[in-house]
């Protein structure tokens, strides 16, 4: 079993939840196992009220943090790891399958590192968009005929393989292996690469790199690039702070003009 | 993960279910897993029956087995597993953890034995009755806080590591260990052992064993011996034609008094 102080950092985040059952269900999977910090993000205000005021809600509901985006949501955390089933159409991050995740998020646990889980809503999973947030996408390995899961089931399912199996003796050997053909070195918290990503965008923008109608896509691009060099703290700031500096001076010159 | 025709002699038994919603997810989470056998015993008709007719149920849910009995739901099965958590309070079978359950579920599929796993109602879960046709209990390993799943969950998670575990590679070895503390060898059909039970009980009265008032005690008793003895399908029908013709004696006694 995990210990409590690394539950502790692992977080689920729920985006944009429809059902107030469904949120219900998914606290009570995180209180079953053991997990307390819940994050939702771009919440329907009505069905989380619900949810949250529901008789016999579990505690972590009322704790729960509640964010505008799901980069904020995450902002804390080195390794996010998204949530689907075989319907990633064209994944551009590494995917695993759920029995295997146990290992990578035990590594980033002992490297002082806060995982976050993200659970996409329930009609249509984690957007293109939000799967940019995420190092990593896990894959419950479910039916060809029936892939899709209830959001509850989902939550528990996943819950159960990282207090269950990522603390089990023998998986010291499975976590060496793992770092053999590593293509992610998650280290920084999301937020910070955040903050990056917005600099070289607007450096972007104001040296006309592309035109406007590329926007969306570059910021897209950005945001998984710098997921998969994953830089360390200092590279992070260094680099940030290279960027300020060129978006300044572009500026400048741009007010003289 | 485990072939089709292994997976089609895994059961899923719900006894009493109450929550129409709760069979649904349930259904849901065998068709997630690709699990097909369903069975309910003494379920609720109304609850059942909305349960069947909800837009979008699982196929398998209409072609579920219905029966009035946990023991007729069962009949058929060599290995009966209880799920519940740390709320056993004497156990009186073996308990597994539900992470080391593959290896004799394997095992039982491997020597063409069909399994069934049972849940119990969602209020207060599998009575003392129902437990004494199970061979095994598992306990999935939930936070003492908050031990109790949701019905749905509880199947979902279940599921995904009887499908996702049973098969993997290396699993081999496991199964070779568990095989040198087995206290339990499954082979019977549980309805065989249920018919041997009757007609030993039918002699027990018949020899004035006990008091009336004992029947029931000694009734459960011998539902759990002949569990932990085992016997194979020769040895069940020669203790059966045994107790039979012990009974015709003492009937014939008895009537020329």
């Amino acid at each position: 079993m995990l210990p409590d102080d690394q539950r502790d950092r692992i977080n689920v985040v729920l985006v944009s939840p429809r059902n107030p059952l469904n949120i219900g269900a998914a606290a009570r999977a995180m209180a079953n196992f053991g997990f307390r910090r819940l994050a939702v993000a771009a919440a329907y205000a009505p069905h989380w009220r619900e949810a949250r005021s529901a008789v016999g809600a579990p505690e972590l509901l009322a704790e729960a943090m509640e964010t505008e985006t799901l980069a904020e949501a995450v902002a804390g955390c080195t390794l996010v790891v998204g949530t689907g089933t075989l319907t990633f159409r064209k994944p551009e991050q590494r995917v695993v399958r759920l029995p295997e995740l146990g290992p990578m998020v035990l590594r980033e646990l002992e490297r002082g590192g806060r995982v976050a889980v993200v659970f996409g809503p329930e009609k249509h999973g984690l957007t293109r968009d939000d799967l940019s947030f995420c190092h990593l996408l896990v894959e419950i390995p479910t039916d060809a005929r029936q892939p899709s899961m209830n959001l509850g089931q989902a939550v528990a399912v996943c819950l159960y393989e990282l207090a269950t199996r990522v603390g089990l003796p023998g998986k010291d050997a499975e976590v060496h292996n793992a770092d053999k053909n590593e293509d992610f070195r998650p280290s920084v918290a999301s937020g910070e690469l955040e903050l990056l990503a917005g600099v070289v965008e607007e450096t972007m923008i104001a040296a006309g790199y592309s035109p406007a109608s590329m926007r969306e896509a570059n910021r897209h691009d950005l945001r998984l690039m710098l997921r998969r060099l994953g830089p360390g703290g200092r590279d992070t700031r260094r680099i940030l702070g290279l960027f300020r500096r060129i978006l300044w001076r572009l500026m400048r010159i741009s007010k003289k003009n």
